[in-house]
């Protein structure tokens, strides 16, 4: 049981500072207004995790976070998990054409993109949600 | 070109206040540690936007906004576009074995859920996000 996932672009460059996203051209229609936006939320695919193996990872150790106790997929960020989708916060930079210029984007080279939104802080935003003290350790996700 | 998604549960019960989650049972050792976060990113898959036509829409007229221009689905949140993926920012109320408990979920009744991560405030939440105007107006995505 299951949906069937179409990849709308690719993550051209990977960088921390600035990335770039390329939207595919039949699909650069869907662009119109993003500009509007000064942050996005990116979904993007975790290719090298689409293994049969990886998807049957239901918990893991955080260790980029110093965690040594399992935590389940669910409970934390970790790549490997049933769909390996990415989901990271950016600040849209630049949007020319077919490329979006971001910052903040922690996905990998070729990662492809699966669907972009813009970021509506009166819905997304939830400074004081409530996180275990290990988040706080290492990498923001 | 694209991926395979497999379903990992269903919005059982649809409801604004107290919407109920089914993480199917294969799929519940993922859930460990859940509790200790108060905010989910729930991604479900908007079933009844899975059709040839509904992907193929780039351009839409965000009406729940009162917005009469059209704009790139990329630059809004209509289920309607290529990868009829939801995502929703819900409070977490309840985690009991395979069924969670959630605030502010925005999905129909038997969704399919495709993925859960936990929010990460120091990632995800930008509550000074600049919107454009018309994201005021109405429901809040």
């Amino acid at each position: 049981m299951g949906g069937e996932l179409h990849f709308i672009g690719i993550v051209e460059k990977a960088s921390e500072e600035e990335a770039k996203v390329r939207i595919f051209s039949e699909y650069r229609s869907g662009l119109k207004g993003i500009k509007d936006f000064s942050h996005l939320i990116i979904l993007y695919w975790c290719h090298l995790r689409d293994t049969e193996k990886e998807r049957q990872t239901l918990r893991v150790f955080p260790r980029r976070h110093a965690v040594n106790v399992e935590k389940g997929v669910f409970a934390c960020r970790s790549p490997s998990r049933p769909n390996p989708i990415g989901l990271c916060v950016v600040e849209l930079l630049k949007a020319e054409d077919c490329i979006l210029t971001v910052k903040g984007l922690d996905a990998l080279e070729k990662s492809p993109i699966i669907d972009i939104k813009p970021y509506f802080p009166r819905a997304d935003a939830v400074p004081n949600a409530r996180v275990p003290e290990w988040t706080f350790h290492g990498p923001k996700t």
